[in-house]
């Protein structure tokens, strides 16, 4: 089981923005938690579009944490990018799956994802952070080292 | 988040197993539950390493569940197959995750994913079956039809 790139993704950008007091460029986001450039922009715009963080525009412009941003809960955001209705491929490439009628396995299989997702709807995406602590994180990167 | 494919089949080859009474092959296996041939025979050897299901060789060989396989539960099999230490990818190409250090991602996620198999401990595959209810499973398929 695991939750998917996109998500991870997510949950990178916002836990590193909760310990950023700057804006920070999506580029400058991107070697900060490992991703490609491209997936961590896509991520910005979804987590934007959820109101965790807030974009500024311009040569000085950049992504910073929004105060919504600072309260999400990790259950929260996995759940609002959830968008598959069933954990098992329920369908096949002739339709749906022979064993589907009658099958338990589907109620089953959502009532185990709740249970997953109730376990983390008290923690903050800020409680998770790994906050500035000395290790692998490239500190010495800033944002003038980088276009927008 | 999702179950893997993988996991996905083998959950399908023991539910239609627990009700069937006779041998079947991988291919009949493989027609009623709508997925390809090589993924049925892998996920065949696997839950027959795990003991679920019992092998005849020879012209009228085939499949069929054993008594380990009727009482398996459906949490128990999916942490057999789960082979990832984390629910985040917390890997990137070029090492570890720069958060990975002081992180708390990593825990909560294994913690949530230990809620989600503890739901589903108490649940035998065999309850999860559809049975042979009418429905789209193609039952005017036989043994006879198809090769071992």
């Amino acid at each position: 089981m695991r939750i998917t790139a996109f998500s991870d993704v997510c949950l990178r950008v916002v836990m590193l923005l909760t310990a950023e007091p700057d804006l920070l460029t999506s580029r400058v986001i991107a070697e900060r938690v490992g991703t490609p450039y491209n997936h961590v922009s896509k991520a910005v715009m979804r987590v934007r579009a959820l109101g965790l963080v807030e974009v500024e525009r311009g040569r000085s412009g950049g992504v910073r944490i929004s105060p919504a941003g600072r309260t999400a809960t990790v259950g929260w955001l996995l759940r609002q990018l959830d968008d598959r209705p069933d954990l098992a491929g329920c369908e096949t490439h002739d339709g749906p799956c022979p064993l589907l009628v009658g099958c338990g396995l589907r109620g089953a299989l959502r009532q185990a994802r709740e249970a997953f997702y109730a376990q983390l709807d008290d923690l903050t995406i800020t409680s998770m952070a790994p906050g500035r602590r000395p290790g692998p994180v490239p500190l010495t990167l800033s944002r003038t080292q980088t276009g927008p």
